[in-house]
């Protein structure tokens, strides 16, 4: 394992530290509870908390900023973050018009946040509403869930319900906005190596040459199965086979469309792999109203990329193009 | 070679044509001359035109944009744009205060980019001056150039010169900034991996587990040295102790720090370099006032990270803390 550390042990804590030291302005490391929270907080909107495992970077403490969440919590990588660390950072975040939890649709991030929010209603009268991201259409129940994952939509609902926040709806309208963009986004995604765990120090699978784990979770968890690599074109063809008809995104709707690489694809794959969706997209008569192209929910160090597409009214198209201020989201 | 490509010799044309169709509302592309351009030209400021290989994504195209370039070139892979490529460049972006090409330091690039400027001045009349960045203290001469290579501190170039051009400032000002900011900027860079040019299909070099080529460049060319991988402390400490003499950076100068990926790192070790580079600059009294960690000048999937740091004094703060709008910058 070639990993730029100085020990798996410690990871987490020195890449939180690296966040703060390069962000000073912006945002604030609380180490006890391993939470990355805005260094300004406004008590007077809905406070955004959502986090996970670590492993996702730059998901989730990257999208803390103005527009986007108010916290994240990290958990050691992929594994979640502790009640305690969430009903710290409800704690940490407390507004005038309660908090909402984004949570990845995982049983141990479902667990700790849903018992964090029972906490913090029973011991401080905080009301901490939850939503659960489930748009990996790859398969429905998985080794770490019950239904299906949550994957890189999760940043367009970070999107979504940050800038409805910011703009001061009530916590009951803001967790409407963000079920309304989980009803509508979808991904699927594929790998071509897979990571490495930084503790476990070897790769959780191993693909041969011209091998894919098709449908491949952002855990290195399997797929829906492995398949032989094809070119940029079929691959975009074979994502969208299984994205479309599953909202259904059908001709005339349009979308935001999301091409995320998992962490160690060159951005010229990405760009490229944009390309081949956006071609195949226009056949199908499906517009692209927002586009984002890049590392926005990674798989530590794997090689592959997901493609996500959000469905879009007019609200959720102008609350995409709010602005956000968070240092690994662009616009 | 595992990438998401439909073919080598399409690479280039289909990642641009990407770009444009994830950014149609800020990019043109070009096809014609592989020239990406922002949509909407101000004929009253200084335009500035850089480019070279391709390879390097987010350099150069993703820093077209509001604050920074006005246009960027893209060559193959790792190979320098035509000088008719670069001359038509010039002519689609004519200013009525001139154009600055900034170049980074490699022999086909300074022989194009100098013949294309000639041209435009003798047959269109436009005056287009140039700088070289040459930030990498690695080597002094290297395969591909006379003096040192220009590297990551090319984007902190870019940046501090398109602030000055959007400003208004005539092109013998923007220039100065540029000259000045070339003069103060400083990169080492190490990789863990070799790049895969996908023409060739197989890695440039190969290391074993426990060795990094230390004093890379960015076309997986030489370094100083093989070395034994060390821990993150102790890498920051040795790209730094070869960057801070050579300015020398001193105790109480104030830099921007930026810590740049060469494409398949993941932004958790990213982050955690930046967090080992800041402890160590803090014992040498040396002050960050701008802080940058991501992908700025990649080598396509090669696995390491440079460190950059510029001198600033109040003008390039200033001009560094301005805003800009590129796809492939984040401020």
């Amino acid at each position: 394992m070639k990993k730029i550390i100085n020990a798996p042990e410690t990871l987490v804590m020195e890449m939180c530290e690296g966040m703060q030291r390069a962000h000073p302005d912006k945002l604030v490391f609380i180490a006890k509870s391993k939470i990355i929270r805005r260094k300004t907080l406004n008590a007077d909107k809905v406070s955004l908390i959502s986090g996970g495992g670590s492993g996702h970077e730059p998901a989730h403490a990257g999208f803390v900023g103005e527009g986007m969440l108010d916290a994240a919590v990290c958990g050691d990588v992929f594994a979640s973050p502790s009640t305690i660390q969430v009903y710290n950072a409800i704690r940490e975040t407390k507004s005038n018009k309660g908090t909402l939890l984004i949570i990845k649709n995982y049983s141990g991030d479902c667990m700790n946040f849903d018992a964090a929010a029972e906490m913090a209603e029973e011991d401080d009268g905080i009301v901490a509403e939850r939503v659960y991201v489930n748009d990996d259409v790859a398969v429905k129940d998985s080794l770490y869930t019950v239904g299906r994952r949550g994957v890189a939509g999760t940043v367009l609902v970070h999107k979504a319900a940050g800038a409805a926040a910011e703009k001061g709806l009530s916590l009951a309208e803001v967790k409407a906005v963000a079920e309304k963009a989980i009803a509508n986004v979808r991904s699927m995604g594929f790998a071509l190596t897979s990571c490495t765990v930084p503790a476990k120090g070897t790769p959780t699978f191993v693909l041969s040459e011209d091998e894919m784990e098709f449908g491949v979770g952002i855990h290195g968890e399997p797929g829906t199965r492995r398949e032989e690599t094809v070119t940029a074109d079929e691959l975009a063809e074979k994502l969208l086979d299984c994205i479309c008809p599953d909202l259904p995104f059908t001709a005339g709707c349009e979308t935001a469309v999301l091409v995320n690489g998992f962490g160690s694809t060159p951005l010229q794959e990405l760009y490229l792999l944009f390309n081949s969706a956006a071609k195949s997209l226009e056949k199908r008569g499906i517009k692209i109203a927002k586009s984002y192209v890049g590392n926005y929910m990674t798989s530590i160090d794997m090689a592959g990329a997901s493609i996500t597409l959000m469905k879009l009214d007019e609200e959720l198209k102008e609350l995409l193009s709010a602005p956000a201020d968070a240092c690994g989201f662009k616009c």
